[in-house]
């Protein structure tokens, strides 16, 4: 064993022991999982309900890290139970046990709810979720469907590589790439529990993902038929169509391969414990402008109040619109970013040309295109010096903005933005450059991370 | 007959009683021709030289314009004699006959003699160039030696179109595309003469210029082998391999076919009147800059002493290079010109972006590639942040050059110039900005020409 391997071994002893959770701990969130189920059984007898609730998810595997411990209930309904009643009677079974709750919504409504231990030692959070009992994961009604075969593939299989699955999901979070949401497009922990399952250990999966090209594809079961061109590809073992890893962006692989070589040469206690970056000061940001020598220029809104998962993807489009808007009118931006703190949205630029000249030319028809330069000719010989640059016939015309934030205050409007943000945007937005911007609602957390790199 | 055609068969008939040489002109001319003749055949003998000398070019064809007389003498040899005795011999020959005269040198040399009509009224200058006479145009020896096919085949054909000729050669001339130099890039004598045997008349030849395209072919015997792909491609009748305009600039033919539509739609005298900018003063020169908002930058260094048909392509060169090289630093050119006065040459540059920050994002190679990213990692990681964008590593750098001025103070010698350019700036040059642009040496002459237009 080289010295590296010795030390990577005690470093995950050492976290492991850290983040396992103990028997006792194992044992109460089992106990307070089972008394859901039980109520949830019984409930629906009452309530002449034809369901039943299984425990799945990280606390139904051993797979949760200490701490981190969501439980999650799947009330399961016959397939031909119509949509509308497994909604209606799904989210009245779940209400009708908990006693503080609150109404959510991914791709179908659940019940997020809050339960102590028979102790009442802690309190724990549950998701209560209908779904249909299919008996085929092809047939699917809703995604939220799948979640039962996802937990018995991963049941049947993981017993053993628990602590290498724990692992991973730590290093991912400390990485910030754990989690399907839109926000990080990072891992999920199912496809942690894939990733672990198909190369049986933490330290061997690092030792592949070091090596792993663009497209980079995970079969278990051999039978994959997805086609798409993702960074990563691990075929559902349960749907051979769909890509588990598809939320998984290009930058979270690329930084999960850079941190899989990075541990396993210079193995270190810090990629297990969390990054938490100071905020940056207003001096702290002036004093980088000037260095940097460029300009920032933030686009400031309310945030519309919608789920992340609708607001990201938005933002996202909206950074990119907004970059083309910029580069179309001749600047050049050299960075961007987008974050949602305290209700408020913001869009970053940090800008490498930032001012242009008034003067700009306006190209024109080819010379030899005779019914096209006369057209031209007629709108502009008669105000403008015509000029011919390689065959074509040119005019010099005024630059209708000279300068980015000007350019931002009248057209943004005009950008593709997405629903909710084009809605809140027209109801007003602030744009603020360099020493304007002010350091309040998590500025200083956002822009700090903008300049912390990998 | 319309209005406009009217007015242009008006203009037409005035300018041609200004610029045909009148009898007198005609005849003086013939007899120095004559007397130039006489003398170097006389002399041949005398020295025992087996040669005679021909008229050729435009006061051989009448088509010269008035005040712009260029008697040309060719000094025929036997296709048998060598090389060196031909120029030899040839020299000799024509240094005998003059008492005023310049060795001069195009491909060939040649003796440039003035000489005086036998009245003393008028002294005229003439080149005397020495060629093979050759039985077939195929088997040329130099480009001179075709000179006496062309002649012979204008000679044949031009009688009484030689007033469309003239018109043609001041409509050129005036529009600044007359004639082949490499400075100009216009049409020759020659090539108007074919283009008026071609449509066989000034007129129909602009109702037809109105009309080209690129590429546009003309093949007055139908034998054209010529394959190249110029804008404008006149078929050699004495040499089916070679094309008479392709000297012809893409800007000369968008200039002739513009001004030929301009004239038949609103005929004016102006376009016979030779345009005479004033020269730019430099407080209107920086009364555009301000307008502009513009940058100017102009490279000055001694002008190689060399003839304009090398020294230009050279200064071209030069322009394209110097280009690049700012363009590839981030910056971004909006136009340039180069000029030769009073032994000087200017390349000048008007910037659109001359200032950049400091900051330059350095990209590496894709975090997949593992054995690149290693190297790009030993190199930066221990000094530079690192970042991931677009699946690459990157890094932030310091920009070399964050303004035009000093990139092309330290790096112009880099750029490839051409020999004697190269030479002259390596002895030294400057690079001046704005105001710092001297108003000597013809600058202004040059600027007013820059800010024109067509």
């Amino acid at each position: 064993m080289t010295k590296e391997e010795e030390e990577i071994k005690r470093i995950c002893n050492e976290v492991i022991e850290r983040i396992r959770p103990d028997d006792a701990e194992r044992a109460r969130v089992k106990a307070v999982t089972d008394s859901i189920i039980d109520l949830i059984n019984q409930k629906a007898l009452a309530m002449d309900i034809e369901a039943h609730a299984i425990s799945v998810g990280s606390t139904a595997r051993n797979t949760w890290v200490h701490g981190e411990t969501d439980i999650d209930i799947f009330i399961m309904f016959p397939e031909d139970v119509p949509e509308e009643v497994l909604k209606e009677n799904g989210l009245a079974l779940a209400k009708s046990i908990s006693d503080r709750y609150e109404e959510r919504y991914a791709s179908h409504p659940y019940i997020h709810a809050y339960f102590y231990d028979s102790e009442r030692i802690t309190e724990y959070e549950a998701d209560l979720v209908p779904c249909f009992a299919l008996k085929d994961a092809s047939t699917l009604k809703s995604a939220v469907d799948r979640t039962p075969f996802h937990n018995g593939y991963i049941m049947e299989r993981i017993q053993g590589l628990e602590d290498d699955v724990l692992l991973l999901k730590l290093f991912m979070m400390c990485l910030d790439i754990y989690g399907s949401e839109l926000r990080r497009k990072g891992f999920s922990g199912y496809l942690c529990e894939l990733l672990i399952l198909n190369y049986s250990s933490f330290v061997e999966l690092l030792s592949n993902a070091s090596r792993w090209c663009y497209g980079e594809r995970i079969d278990l079961e051999g039978k994959g038929k997805y086609k798409g061109e993702d960074p990563l590809i691990v075929i559902d073992p349960v749907d051979r169509n769909r890509n588990v890893a598809a939320a998984v962006s290009e930058y979270s692989f690329c930084r999960f391969i850079d941190a899989a070589r990075e541990f396993l040469t210079q193995p270190q206690m810090s990629f297990f414990l969390p990054r938490v970056p100071d905020p940056m000061s207003a001096e702290e940001f002036a004093k980088q402008v000037k260095n940097r020598g460029t300009v920032f220029v933030m686009v400031l809104f309310e945030a519309p109040e919608t789920v992340e998962d609708i607001l990201f993807p938005q933002l996202r489009k909206a950074e990119v619109s907004i970059t083309n808007l910029i580069e179309r009118a001749g600047f050049k931006v050299y960075g961007s970013d987008v974050a949602v703190e305290s209700g408020k949205a913001f869009l970053l630029f940090e800008l490498l040309i930032w001012s242009l000249p008034r003067l700009k030319e306006h190209m024109g028809p080819p010379v030899t295109s005779k019914y096209h330069s006369e057209q031209f000719k007629n709108i502009y010989a008669s105000t403008h010096r015509l000029f011919i640059v390689n065959g074509r016939y040119t005019v010099e015309v005024e630059r209708r903005y000279t300068d980015v934030v000007s350019l931002l205050k009248n057209e943004l409007i005009s950008c593709s933005l997405g629903k909710d943000v084009s809605e809140s945007i027209g109801r007003g937005y602030e744009v603020l450059r360099n020493e304007e911007i002010r350091f309040v609602d998590g500025i200083g957390y956002f822009l700090s991370s903008y300049f912390r790199g990998i």
